[in-house]
């Protein structure tokens, strides 16, 4: 076999078989098969596409590439969640207690991510003390005892899809939605769960811009993982504008517990009262959504889910002080708020453009080397289809500087357009996808 | 100006601008773009293709990339051959001569090259002490005094496409018609002729392997030659079998000394008088083809041309006596006849397989390092529409051994297919593509 009758059978309009991408994933992984010659593949791929089978195996062979954990020694069925990621995502922190508190094991492993702000991971280790790191048997033993545990991703998950990700990214052969499904399939694939709550984002905020696209790519990763045998559902919701009204990762944080406290942001809640019932029911452990929403709420109005968080936090090495008194996390010098210079509905948010200034603030990074600021970020203080007079808050940002405070200001009354009229209302769960098909909502 | 944003353009079918070729070909030449970015952007092309102006400018920019040769030195208009390549294609040996015996100069670079025989340069090593490596100097001087020089290619021409052609060859983005045509004109561009006569083969013997493909390989080239400040004229001819009946080296030499001396095959002595011909107008020693035609024969005929020839052997240290008595020529171990076992017309000769066992039997480059025997090759005696009968010659193999022989013989009867009916007879050219369009013949 040879790796240009495979670029040339691509090109020329083929379906390659499973051999010829075993043979491609393998050979790319180990360096045998060179950079420029994958990059070729991967363009011939992006204008001649893939089908279902391919990009099955494609998935499967990157999944394969690198260790696969073994989730055997925890009882129960794992549920995994994953988000597309968005602005003001902190599903995870709100729906991973809430569901372990509901009796299903939550086994969930994490990146730091580049972006607007850090990941799961990062946003935890504002609890004085937290660690993310552990070893397999104290990850398997904690979710046993508590029934939850949040843990960097250790080994070396899916190497294949890392590299060819980052090649992809310098080519210009990143938005193919085989080629993505597949890239985001085969970590997951890798990390071990029985079953995947999919979250897939959709707007301004988000890696896919439209509804089309994210219907697109939610039905190819559930395909994927269905043909993988694991349980699948999709959700595909707005992120048209910030998710709940935290952007930073102090600040995400306590968010989070005010959400489980019940105080929380009205979507926010309700985004991860849906996620978190879909994973009981793929845990198999209510029968319905309707059930699985009703036991959540239960669980939160009774604190069972907020005292999860505080055995998670302690379990792990943190501070679960710092649930109770949310004001001993790290504060950012300059607390202040932006104001609005016009009149109107808010009609749109650039929501990229609010990612940008918790990112220029210094709460994300922009490369892997970047160090990030946990206590920055911003308040979001109006909604799509909030009424604005000139002088009201627009939001509140936390800065390290008085000068990141004025480019985060620019950004952000920038990124609002406001309107006389008020825009219609968006849903916030725009339909789901899963083995009996697509539904919107 | 990013690569990223170039390979994007272009993937999403823009025009590349000057300045963006530029920076691509400057940059790929010096290493600072990579490998894999580059053959990005080829899939890219092959995909989206390029219009005449990017193509001119690609072409431009790789023929500036290294050495331009200045052939300012030699005095009237310099008038360049090209051939896109064939089995049994000695025309430069004949043609060359021919040329400067009517009084234009002809400065000939030519290169070795990979295929089932060697190149003018090989060929021309027959000649006992025949020097290939000249300096500027003597070859200048060379043209001036005699009219005529052949040297292999010095200097470092067109390292850009050298470097592009090398990477479309192993990631199966070759087949582009303005990366075909301007991989070949940036060379001939660098080689510095006023003026360029192309002669683009049609055939199972040929790159191209229909008229089709070959007159918008003709058309693309002449084009980027005149938006070059070139004259330009190309031939399109015919290449479904072997061109004349000689292939192999010192075999293709004795076919050229028997041509110029009136004892050629009847094809490729037409086509030598053809291309001279234009060669002549071109150079402004004719008005007219026919005149050319004429001036051709004249030269031929008066022993001029032959005379031509010693003297550019005897002036590159080569022995001309070889020219007089071409028994000097080393002969193979074994010259044996492959028979037919079949018998009808020749309908077709699948060329590409003569060339293969050419090639078998030693006469060409598998790669850069391969050695050429120059005394093997074959001597093709059925051609199209002849009738064979059972034990009728097909051809006579010249080999170093016996089982090189059968295995070529077993090629070469497999090259033949034979029919009851004759073949219609193909015209050998096809058509003639100049600065006045486009003319089937």
């Amino acid at each position: 076999m040879r790796m240009y009758d495979i670029i040339q059978k691509k090109r020329d309009g083929g379906e390659l078989t499973k051999e010829e991408i075993s043979f491609f994933v393998k050979g790319y992984t180990n360096g045998e098969i060179p950079d420029y010659q994958a990059s070729a593949l991967m363009m011939a791929i992006y204008f001649n596409k893939m089908n279902y089978n391919e990009t099955l195996e494609l998935t499967m062979e990157m999944a394969k590439s690198g260790d696969n954990m073994d989730l055997s020694g925890i009882e129960g069925v794992k549920v995994d969640k994953h988000s597309t990621g968005g602005v003001g995502d902190k599903t995870t922190l709100v729906v991973a207690p809430l569901v372990a508190a509901a009796g299903a094991p939550v086994a969930k492993m994490s990146g730091r991510g580049l972006g607007h702000t850090g990941g799961t991971i990062d946003k935890l280790e504002a609890f004085d003390g937290f660690n993310v790191g552990m070893s397999m048997e104290k990850f398997t033993s904690s979710v046993n005892g508590i029934g939850i545990a949040i843990s960097a991703q250790t080994g070396n998950l899916a190497p294949a899809d890392k590299k060819l990700y980052a090649l992809r990214d310098v080519t210009a052969t990143v938005e193919n939605i085989s080629l993505i499904a597949g890239s985001i399939m085969s970590k997951k694939l890798a990390s071990g769960a029985d079953a995947i709550v999919l979250d897939v984002k959709s707007g301004s905020g988000a890696f896919m811009k439209d509804d089309k696209g994210a219907f697109e790519l939610a039905q190819e990763m559930v395909s994927i993982g269905l043909g993988a045998g694991r349980d699948m559902v999709a959700l595909i919701t707005d992120m048209d504008q910030p998710l709940g009204k935290a952007v930073g990762n102090s600040l995400e944080v306590i968010e989070a517990i005010d959400t489980l406290n019940g105080n929380g942001p009205k979507d926010l809640e309700d985004i991860c009262l849906h996620l978190g019932a879909h994973m009981l029911l793929l845990s198999k452990k209510v029968g319905t959504i309707d059930e699985g929403l009703q036991r959540l709420r239960g669980v939160m109005e009774s604190g069972e889910g907020i005292e999860k968080l505080k055995e998670l936090v302690k379990n792990q090495g943190g501070d679960p002080s710092y649930v109770d008194d949310t004001s001993k996390f790290k504060k950012a010098d300059i607390v202040k708020e932006v104001l609005s210079e016009q009149e109107g509905y808010v009609y749109s948010i650039k929501t990229d453009e609010i990612g940008r200034a918790s990112l220029v603030l210094g709460a994300g990074r922009e490369n892997k080397e970047s160090e990030i600021d946990l206590s920055v970020g911003l308040i979001v203080e109006k909604k799509r289809g909030d009424y604005v007079r000139k002088g009201d808050v627009l939001a509140v940002v936390h800065s390290s500087s008085a000068e990141k405070f004025e480019e985060a200001s620019r950004i952000i009354r920038a990124a609002y357009s406001l309107s006389e009229v008020r825009p219609a209302d968006e849903k916030l769960i725009k339909g789901i996808v899963d083995k009996d098909g697509t539904r919107h909502i």
